[in-house]
């Protein structure tokens, strides 16, 4: 039996930071793990921007709600759920990422969450867990599953090493030439005969 | 963050063996494990009894397509998963639990899968793990997860006993007296007040 697991921004939907700083149009949220490698601090800086133009979860949960996912996502996943349960790792926050998700089709979403004040500003970023992705490969596995994962990004890669098959989807250049062991693919129609061929092997 | 884990048959669907008996007129499928407590017998002899009446997986799953969830669950799990993320755990079948699973809101499910012939016969089922719902309560707490668990019978004792949270819900007599230290609920409208104490706790 087997899970794929899916990371969510830039392989269903878009990046969920660049559509709220263009549509608040402060363009120091755009600043990515490429600008500041250090997670944390990143994290810390992007809250702290926010807080200082008075940007509410419910104004991003605005922002978020009319983004639409990836053409043809939705369509791959409605043919995937057929053959394989399907599973969102995301190192996103539930408060950003459920609402997408239901529009994705209600799969099932493992991700970090938000604390919110009163006045609904976001306060604080809570990892549920570090190397998650990884991680949770590790446990489904252990459970005999047979383990596909899809990733875009370098912290998508210890997820599809991991995994029984992990394939990169839609990755900048350089993720690409580093890491030729996994196929990129850049359609869903390529990525559905991959897992096609995965499924049936 | 929370999972909550829900058996199928009982806690928010039929009895999926004693609908096809009922429909079929075949009343041997309504055995349990209460009349044959060895598990691998029980299904082997429901599959002998299935092929003696040339029934096939097809006509199993127009049976099941036809079935409809209990009065009240779906609109619960609407509400639960605002909240918690839902996992459906049972020890049926993909073949048989999948479209229920998908009327009910397309949650994850955790189960087990029958191999199927040319002739569209089940041939056999296979367990893709031995205490799996246990185990995979195990499995989820090593994510940090905080664990749900909401089951109605002996096999979903060992999970609900794993879960930081176990709920019995609409258990036979028997149970309900076996395992005080849960609570036993009857009505979806109490199994909401009390995940809401769990929540908020």
């Amino acid at each position: 039996m087997f899970i794929t697991c899916l990371d969510l921004e830039g392989v269903l939907i878009p990046e969920i930071w660049i559509a709220v700083a263009k549509r608040m149009k402060i363009p120091e949220l755009e600043i990515t793990t490429r600008d500041e490698p250090d997670y944390d601090k990143l994290m810390k800086k992007r809250i702290e921007i926010l807080n200082m133009n008075n940007i509410t979860l419910n104004d991003i949960q605005t922002i978020i709600k009319s983004m639409t996912p990836l053409l043809g996502a939705k369509e791959f996943l409605d043919w995937l759920q057929e053959y394989s349960e399907i599973l969102i790792l995301t190192d996103s926050y539930r408060e950003f990422a459920k609402p997408m998700v239901k529009a994705l089709g209600n799969y099932a979403l493992f991700c970090h969450n938000l604390e919110i004040n009163e006045e609904g500003k976001i306060v604080k970023y809570n990892l549920r867990l570090r190397n998650m992705k990884k991680i949770t490969i590790q446990k489904l596995k252990e459970l005999n599953f047979v383990l596909i994962a899809v990733g875009d990004s370098y912290n998508d890669i210890e997820m599809l090493k991991e995994a029984d098959f992990g394939i990169l989807f839609r990755p900048p250049e350089n993720v690409k030439a580093e890491y030729p062991q996994f196929p990129s693919i850049f359609e869903y129609a390529e990525l559905k005969e991959n897992i096609k061929e995965i499924l049936t092997s």
